[in-house]
């Protein structure tokens, strides 16, 4: 199924326009993305947690230490809401009130389940090392047992979630198109610079192809 | 005060080593991102959405639509997190294990005050402006009286928080230094393009000094 149902949490209050519940659309969204953040509660007080991530087909896959507040909180049913954002660039309006972002986002809601078995671990490893950089995952030396018993893998379905997108230049109030000031749209991306060997590395060793230059899919 | 009082709910328990809780280091990452990610609970469950915002001395201030989701939720006194993330670079180990990420973030917990005092909301719209790219605040229309009163603002007071920080090369187990993958670090950072105007541009109005070219501090 190519749409994801509507829920009365997902359904959009504002600028419903700006919605999108198709299934590609947030996959695109998630799959360029480098890092989410997750929100959790404990106590009453909720947390926001930046942290990497990997989509793998319906799932979105998150790891940590089994020591971190915030997986030992993201327990098995835990709820959970992540949420991933690309900001593509500042929308400058000729009023103070217009002006906005323009940006990509997706808004994931569900709970939280533990990822026990070891061959579901090392395949979600493995994907968010290719999330990263494609490739990384066959150049590296992989996480054996002890590595693999001491990280806490949860997944999330990825069923109650929507996108949400602005694009384009800044929309006035008819009355202050004639005013005299600059308008228009800033450009943003996340961007790489020329990789920067480990100290430690010897010189011999060459960059792998991935790196060269290093680009997020877009 | 230059430092923050620590509190269990922002102790570090995962590598204190990279955490402040020293103001300046607060600031210079929240004057430095441009959105942050707003956690609160509603019926038991957490969101997290993207917004600007803006910190004026102690506080932090965020705004939008009185008829948001966000904002009626974020009423006066409901608790908060409030988590800006700085990505600055991939860490690239020669284990899978080791891989991390360069960032510097913070995370704000408080209970949010809504501001009704329109000195007060003047005040942060122009800061949000000024927050978005300097100077721009007094080339453009300000918010009316209307826009203003339709216009949620909170803040929240920069008392609960804490900075992590990672810098640096990859740091892998003695036994994995001598294999042959590459390995160290891929400098991330969001950079801006050239500023497009808007179609309803007249030609002759020029790009605002603060624009050429758009720069976000460091």
């Amino acid at each position: 199924m190519s749409t994801l149902t509507v829920t009365p949490r997902t359904r959009l209050v504002r600028r419903p326009d700006r919605g999108s519940f198709d299934r590609a659309t947030v996959h695109a969204i998630l799959d360029e993305a480098l890092i989410c953040h997750v929100g959790f509660e404990v106590d009453g007080q909720p947390y926001v947690l930046p942290t990497v991530y990997v989509r793998i087909e319906e799932h979105l896959y998150v790891h940590g230490s089994v020591g971190s507040r915030m997986l030992r909180s993201l327990r098995e049913g835990a709820q959970v809401c992540v949420t991933v954002t690309l900001l593509d660039g500042l929308v400058l309006a000729r009023s103070a009130f217009h002006h906005s972002m323009n940006y990509r986002s997706v808004v994931l809601l569900g709970r939280a389940q533990e990822v026990t078995e070891l061959p579901e671990k090392r395949r979600a490893f493995d994907a968010l090392l290719e999330h990263i950089a494609p490739g990384r995952s066959r150049e590296v030396r992989p996480a054996d047992d002890l590595e693999t018993r001491a990280t806490t893998v949860l997944r999330l379905p990825i069923e109650e979630a929507s996108a949400k997108i602005r694009t384009g230049p800044p929309i006035d109030d008819e009355r202050d198109y004639a005013l005299g000031c600059w308008a228009g749209v800033v450009p943003l991306a996340l961007t790489a610079a020329q990789p920067i060997a480990d100290p430690a590395l010897p010189a011999a060793i060459p960059l792998p192809p991935s790196l060269q230059p290093y680009r997020r899919l877009r």
